[in-house]
């Protein structure tokens, strides 16, 4: 393959396609067993007859502080979602840290502050840790590794990205995109200024609402972060061997995001969210998905965005205001490096 | 506090005095919780029943290949170790990587070519993973993550640092200081070449024949890493309010890397190793001890190097071949930057 010959470049690390193709050509290839090649937010393990979920993500934010956020919750939000994302209840976390010499201790305590507080926010202790310092110039600051374990109950057992129907229908916990156009914001190179804060929150309690509610009538959770909802929903069509269709009118997108990304020629479907679950329902349950995620506390825009078709299977699809459709593609190319 | 003001160095990474500085004056004090408190080298929980040993270690080893290994199996056996030293049998990996932009994937795939190896030959699967991207001069190469979850046994629940008693020996598994040495001679700028490879190896298959064998009456087991034997064995004095006191001609040391060390004025105490565990039993089961290392695959060179004494309690002594003895102190500064 030419691509094993190359190099690493930035879109190897969008969350779209270069980074698929770089998993199924280096990494399952080589580490080939069966809870990885499901290729879900987490593997989920058999201990003693419990289902443990296990999750790793390490976050290269930069820069590492933005509106509403910074490395250190980003870190631990997004590490509980890759476990809501299976439908666990995370019990616990791990704290890795590589730095760059000189790294002010002031900036370390700010971002390590933001962990302990969005840990206990979440109810979720970090218990183990790590760390090493690179010399200046080796690194960028500080980099963060979460890694997760949770687990998952009885009501879970079901949700997987290949469990779409044709009929279900598919909601998202909130406004889109807000996480990446905050960090572009934070970026001094940009010069735009709008009022956009992250959405890094913790969406294991909505999660756990859902499925206490809806139980196997919840088909397939994804917490849209690199890639956007597109890439997440791209996912789903493809494992699932469906059609999804997506009414752009009922899309939740905060207008300062639409301004920011009309600017810069981005599609918020494509920018990172850290704090959006997309979650696929049997349709007759619309309503009861989309009462249960409003009532949370992190949900309280929740909005129904589409639905899963039959035909073309492995697409996503999206209704044009204009009463046109055009297909919307996994994303390719990096047009957001660095994002979380 | 006049530290938290400062910056960080790189020492702050040794393993040494600024690292057990920066983790009691940052990060306890932000994460305080039970788990994470007893600062072994994976935390401990509770699983339905099952004790859980969660752990977790970032790779910046510079270079990324040496002798006798790489980045990547030195991520996986390391991790397997910090659960092997807390009694676990190792259950599942996760593997995170951070990569420079222009990073050869030529390089890549050695890397997970010899992380896949190392799993399959320590039993132990790498279930879930996440790769991240930053631009070309933000990072060096590649660094890797490893978090990994293990079961504890109930022969191993007495086992902690502080659990050392007057009377006591102390082991280690085989030649110490390979590892620090070996990536020591693959940095260009030394030009010294000598024979020797890093110990790079899984030993939960040695921490299992000694629980098997010894049971209640292993007291506590350290890998030597960062620090090397001299930082564990004041980690092991402290906890336990103990003296331990080392018999210097007992310690095993290769030639090479003895020429090396004094070459270099480093002391092998403090050099890392990623394949020896340091071992504290009763003092009547030392001869068993000592010959169950020996059985096993990795503990061939095993050796009695020392003893548990009453007092001074909190030091690590060295007795020499001229009959004095000397305070050996943690290590102090970090003469060896990125042994891991």
């Amino acid at each position: 393959m030419t691509a094993s010959r190359g190099v690493i470049t930035l879109s190897h690390g969008s969350g779209g396609k270069a980074t698929h193709n770089l998993v199924e050509s280096v990494f399952l290839p080589a580490f080939s067993n069966e809870a990885l090649s499901r290729l879900g937010d987490a593997a989920v393990l058999d201990v003693g007859g419990e289902l443990l979920a296990f999750t790793t993500d390490s976050f290269v934010v930069s820069p590492l502080f933005f509106g509403g956020g910074c490395l250190g919750d980003l870190a631990v939000n997004g590490t509980i979602n890759d476990l809501a994302a299976c439908g666990a209840q995370p019990l616990a976390l791990s704290a890795g840290f590589v730095i760059e010499e000189g790294f002010p201790i002031a900036d370390l305590e700010r971002i390590v502050g933001a962990m302990s507080k969005a840990a206990r926010a979440a109810g979720v202790p970090i218990v183990t840790g790590d760390t090493k310092v690179v010399e200046r110039g080796k690194g960028d600051g500080c980099f963060v590794n979460t890694s997760g374990i949770g687990i998952v109950g009885p009501l879970a057992s079901g949700l997987d990205a290949s469990s779409a129907k044709p009929g279900d229908v598919v909601l998202v916990s909130g406004p889109i995109g807000d996480h990446g156009t905050a960090v572009l914001l934070a970026r001094d190179d940009l010069g735009i200024s709008a009022d956009v804060v992250s959405d890094t929150a913790p969406l294991h309690g909505l999660v756990a609402a859902l499925l206490a509610s809806l139980g196997p009538d919840v088909h397939v959770l994804r917490d849209a972060t690199r890639g956007g909802v597109a890439t997440v929903l791209n996912e789903i069509a493809s494992a699932s061997k469906v059609a999804v269709r997506l009414d752009e009118s009922a899309v939740p997108v905060r207008p300062q995001v639409v301004g920011v990304c009309e600017l810069l020629g981005i599609d918020p479907l494509y920018v990172a969210c850290e704090g959006r679950m997309v979650v696929v329902v049997a349709g007759e349950r619309a309503e009861d998905a989309l009462g249960t995620m409003r009532s949370s506390q992190s949900g309280s825009e929740s909005a129904v965005i589409g639905e899963v078709e039959e035909q073309p299977a492995g697409f996503l699809l999206e209704s044009t205001s204009f009463g046109g459709s055009r297909v919307v593609d996994m994303l390719v190319g990096d047009p957001l490096p660095r994002i979380c």
